[in-house]
């Protein structure tokens, strides 16, 4: 698809996919508001037909589409996202609804500066896309679940914890109406994060992630 | 210590403690606010020396003390307390502070009817009296962490949530700081949540507590 432009002094981001996109949507709608200085360089999809493709492909950015099951191995299709990423000097890369697991590789080549989102209040609910997050507070009948960004380390929804936000949960919920309420959080959430990571006042000492004065 | 007296159509509770009082204060307050309408009918007491006791006292409420220690067994000091929350009429029971795990004969006495207050948004950080959940919450790095009040079950901390209510961790958070932002929380949630007990609106689903209109 169309190679992206954009001034070499905005910071490049990554950002992978595998479905609808609205997270990616969101970082472009920050970019536009002026809320959050970066550009996206490349688009990683992990499937061909993400709706998320379409969405980036608008808004000008490099797409590509690394299905794992295309390689031989998923170390070897990580191997490729990080030389896609690399190429496209990107400073920080973020998750929006990317389905696979990361390969180690990937993690490695990009130490916290992976971030990724998940729709509950960890670690609580850790573990699984959504909608289970969500089915999982429903089940356990919590009255606040909400969202966390968290840098993205080699344990599973395990990492250093940039910014959480709650929302209530309620009386006649189900999975569909409160995964809309907390996705409205994402989408706030997500671009917030990847502007701190961008900023270099983050500070990572174990699992405590620390913002210090501008 | 001295009796309780009061109307004997505000509902009675009875309040479970182990040390400073501050829930029971806070308890009192909201009743002396109008905020709960409920007399605290009988305290109970782990602990001869928790500074509870006075609080109890200067508000005219009866007080018991009922040491596990001093009984053959957690039942047998399970059977008193259930006799004496019994003699009392009280309709809801209130963990406010009580370190002891409470005997399953208690819990069956009063089903729905006991509730606790915790430091954490559980399930987050479940097990363990205060400060336990505040220094997990500090090295797990979350970023957003709270209190949440529940009926008691059997199964400690894992029973059916009333409400909960978040607070942020700051950078500069220690045990100390972060369990004082927490525990303004509690002094709010606590006596809310006694009331919700009381108002009879309350039914309880599985792990969903849901709240009928009034």
């Amino acid at each position: 698809m169309s190679g992206a432009s954009g001034s070499s002094d905005i910071p490049a981001i990554g950002v992978l996919v595998s479905g609808r996109g609205s997270n990616l949507q969101a970082i472009f709608n920050a970019i536009e508001r002026g809320e959050l200085r970066a550009r996206v360089a490349v688009v990683i999809s992990s499937r061909a037909d993400a709706p998320a493709l379409r969405i980036a492909a608008d808004h000008g950015s490099t797409c590509h589409v690394i299905a794992p099951r295309d390689y031989p191995s998923r170390a070897e299709a990580g191997a490729t996202i990080v030389d896609v990423l690399r190429a496209a000097h990107v400073r920080v890369v973020a998750l929006a609804g990317y389905k696979p697991i990361l390969d180690a590789c990937v993690v490695r080549a990009f130490p916290n500066a992976i971030i990724n989102i998940h729709p509950s209040l960890l670690p609580a609910f850790a573990g699984g896309m959504a909608p289970r997050p969500q089915a999982e507070a429903l089940a356990a009948g919590v009255k606040l679940t909400g969202c966390t960004v968290h840098f993205v380390t080699e344990e599973v929804d395990a990492g250093p914890i940039i910014a959480q936000s709650a929302v209530p949960v309620l009386d006649d919920d189900d999975v569909e109406t409160l995964s809309a309420r907390i996705l409205v959080e994402e989408h706030r959430l997500l671009p917030l994060a990847i502007g701190l990571a961008l900023s270099g006042r983050l500070t990572v000492e174990g699992q405590r992630v620390r913002l210090a004065p501008a």
